[in-house]
């Protein structure tokens, strides 16, 4: 998909949402565990009750990873059940990869080839090279982490190298890259303030927001600083939304919750 | 498995070579592609030719996972077949992960607990409660990269942050978390006169310095400037021994390769 795409979906959908489907076999309700693939089974009531209200759906790797094969099934049927009924749905792999280039080429292939994925997070550390292999792809987008949201983005994104953040420092350097036009940015919600002066150097790269709800960003602060004309933002929510009932109608409760993220949304595009 | 036994065991063998399962079905002898599992067939023979000269092995997860399920498959057989036949190497997941703090849980679930992996790669970007949930794993390794052996390594971790280089920072800072006696390095061969400053840093820490071979680093500098007096290296080599034929000998002249390697090895042991 490409992000002119994604941006018609948005403003058709009236929402930039986007749900992450951290599936945990701790947290779902148990009376899924008897499904033959309860992560998947979880994932599709989810997905049936949330797609109206959300843009995109990004599952964390980590999460199906650490169930091993049968996790790699269960995102496989994940991602493959989204593009058969919901082909309109953006999708990322929030995997935050990144090796020497010949390996990165081989995730860059897991991803966006095999698993059909729109976007996936790439950690920054390891420079070009570990990052333009992902770029190479057409109408895929690469998603660089920049400022996160976690305690930990202090130890080392906001150390000042020369006159300016690390993270700064990152956003700017990637703008140099080969295809860096493919490039989205991920920005914490819990420091949105930040978000003013990132835009200033990228105006136009759509940011991927993850912290609102559960981790406590704002969604208005959030728009505020961070909207652009063409909206130009996926803020995403996973637990507040996935997690919201362990009951039967979990996936009632769970759209009740997007839905009304969605009506926040709705308000925030219209002061566009 | 702890330090002091991979001590043990770099001393007994006269080697701290590990070798790197970076298998690529394009890469391998191309008879093996009608085996049940040819990723499978091909590590089992790379691994009983060579097991005599290394004390380790390390798998980079971007190949398996580039082959989905099956990649999957093929990886937790190798790391069964090590557990069960060589219990004394050593093992390292190269997986360069890294997530906000419950998500690194899982990542570290899945290799430590799942698949018994002895340590996992994992990159800095996001900062201590990313990587702390990997530390908390008792008899396990934590391995971060520092100073990588791509030429992106200059992009952002030599960058001045302060009076130093970012990836000192992330030496010195990392070195203040918790069980951060779990913690060992990365460091690329093609930078060894990095390795005199690192080891101001860190004297006593295992380095894993990818690099040597095929990228073109020397041992002998790595050697002068990385060994400790309890060895605290553990230098990798992949393409360079495992693709050295793709001819039906190719486990033995493989196992030439690496033996060659041991060979120099004993000789800076000796020096110790």
């Amino acid at each position: 998909m490409t992000s002119q795409e994604l941006t018609e979906q948005i403003f058709k959908k009236k929402s930039f949402l986007c749900v992450g489907l951290d599936t945990d076999l701790e947290k779902i309700p148990t009376y899924l565990l008897s499904e033959k693939d309860p992560v998947f089974s979880f994932n599709k009531a989810i997905i049936d009750a949330t797609h109206e209200y959300c843009v995109a759906y990004k599952p964390n790797i980590a999460f199906y990873e650490a169930l091993g094969v049968s996790g790699w099934k269960s995102l496989k049927k994940t991602i493959e059940y989204l593009h058969s009924e919901y082909p309109d749905l953006y999708t990322i792999a929030d995997a935050k990869r990144g090796d020497i280039g010949n390996t990165s080429r081989m995730y860059a292939k897991a991803f966006f080839d095999d698993l059909g994925f729109d976007s996936i997070t790439v950690a920054p550390y390891m420079g070009k090279d570990s990052v333009e292999p992902f770029l190479e792809f057409t109408n895929k987008h690469t998603i660089l982490l920049a400022l996160t949201s976690n305690e930990g983005a202090f130890d080392f994104q906001t150390l000042k190298t020369g006159d300016e953040d690390l993270y700064k420092k990152v956003i700017k350097t990637s703008r140099t890259w080969e295809n860096s036009e493919n490039l989205m940015y991920v920005v914490g919600a819990t420091k949105a303030e930040y978000l003013a002066d990132i835009r200033k150097i990228i105006p136009n790269n759509f940011l991927l927001v993850p912290g609102v709800g559960a981790q406590g960003g704002s969604l208005e602060e959030v728009c505020k600083y961070g909207l652009n004309k063409d909206v130009g933002l996926l803020v995403n929510s996973s637990r507040k939304i996935i997690y919201a009932s362990d009951s039967s109608n979990f996936a009632e409760i769970a759209a009740a919750k997007a839905e009304a993220m969605q009506n926040q949304m709705a308000v925030e595009l219209e002061r566009l």
